[in-house]
């Protein structure tokens, strides 16, 4: 099993969802970095614990308010995490990748999830227990460094994208989210992970602000929207607005 | 030794200077929350390898781009951290208070630094170098799940923070930071912990338009301004303005 870094060159779902059936669960570990370090036994314990959850875009892995007694980790798709916004709406907090982990704060604290956390494509995550990843970090203290170093990048990620989301103006920050999703390939489109109201209130935009700067750079030929289908056509000259 | 949670209890500083100087490095880390759980020999160890830094408002512990090679607990006093804002001035990321620790990400991640950490009063800064900290984590379970706990909740305070200050308009974002600074206590005053420009750009407000709600809030006597430093008086009119 590999670990796409996109939805863009993963195989068609139904292909991903038996192949993901197929493969044991300790397999799975091994192919995500936060358990690469672990030996044969620390892997075959958490698999043996390990809950797997094949999700259709959309569904919920946990909401809001709930107690999720474990940590969860992307193999494949995207998970959104959704805040709420100022009005009551939502707002994205954030994207989690395959081969990412997600829900630990929330499984150390022993509080209600701020957040809900849903497959913004079709998705397998791994769920585990929360007895099974504190008994590892007691037996394995590598498994602890790399949980310690994912938190810590997490941290240094949500610092820089503040002082991101600070500098520029709309026009900017708008640019900069989509150059980030959609890379710099031009002519290759690829969907936004939630809703456009919730990724406006991400990039600290009203809806109306945010679609009409989307139609702005559109009409200068910039880039082609068909929903929250986004298609590059000019990454370089896009880049250039940045600033 | 005492930990103060604010600086408003603290002892006046050259008192804490050589009460500072007289405590066991030891003593000192077991008032601390992150190293609670630890044994007595891992405290000697950890003490051993500690160096104390007394410093003075305004002096650096790190600047941004440099490689601090270990994590730093603050004793007492406040250190904030600074990142870059729009146009190339100052914005505060975070401030430090007594008991927490900073730095962790970039000593695990091994990368420079994104901010300027300085004193933002006077204060006791415990530096524990890297090796240290990694040893003990090989030791001591406890000590590996405390630092998750505490990048845990730092994760989740940034998140809630981030919600926060897209919620209401620039004075209910105003008036929500006046109070988590100056708590609910009316007339007691405390001093903003960096230059308002860089508080500005951390409320995501322009120097001139957080002046200018500060005046507002002046004008109407909810309170009192002298330079960086505010004296709320009628905290709970305040807290009606939140929302």
């Amino acid at each position: 099993m590999s670990t796409p870094a996109g939805n863009r060159s993963a195989p068609p779902p139904t292909e991903r969802r038996s192949a993901a059936k197929a493969v044991p669960a300790g397999a799975l570990l091994k192919s995500l970095p936060l358990f690469k370090a672990l030996d044969e036994a620390s892997l075959g314990r958490l698999a043996a614990a390990t809950h797997r959850r094949v999700l259709a875009r959309g569904e919920r892995v946990f909401s809001r308010g709930d107690d999720p007694e474990g940590m969860y980790v992307v193999v494949y798709g995207q998970v959104r995490l959704l805040g709420r916004a100022r009005g009551g709406g939502e707002r994205l907090a954030g994207v989690v990748d395959a081969g990412h982990s997600f829900g630990e704060p929330i499984m150390f604290l022993e509080r209600p999830a701020l957040v809900d956390a849903e497959a913004a494509t079709d998705a397998l995550v791994l769920q585990l227990p929360k007895e099974a990843v504190f008994a590892e970090i007691e037996r394995n203290p590598r498994f602890a460094r790399r949980l310690i170093a994912g938190l810590s990048s997490r941290l240094e990620a949500l610092v820089q994208q503040q002082e991101r989301q600070d500098r520029g103006g709309g026009q900017a920050r708008v640019v900069d989210y989509l150059l980030r999703q959609g890379g710099s390939t031009a002519g290759v489109p690829f969907t936004l992970p939630a809703a456009k109201a919730a990724v406006a209130a991400h990039l600290r935009l009203t809806p109306e602000h945010f679609s009409r700067l989307l139609h702005e750079l559109a009409a200068e030929e910039l880039l082609r929207i068909d929903g929250r289908r986004i298609t590059l056509l000019q990454p370089l000259r896009l880049a250039a607005l940045r600033h």
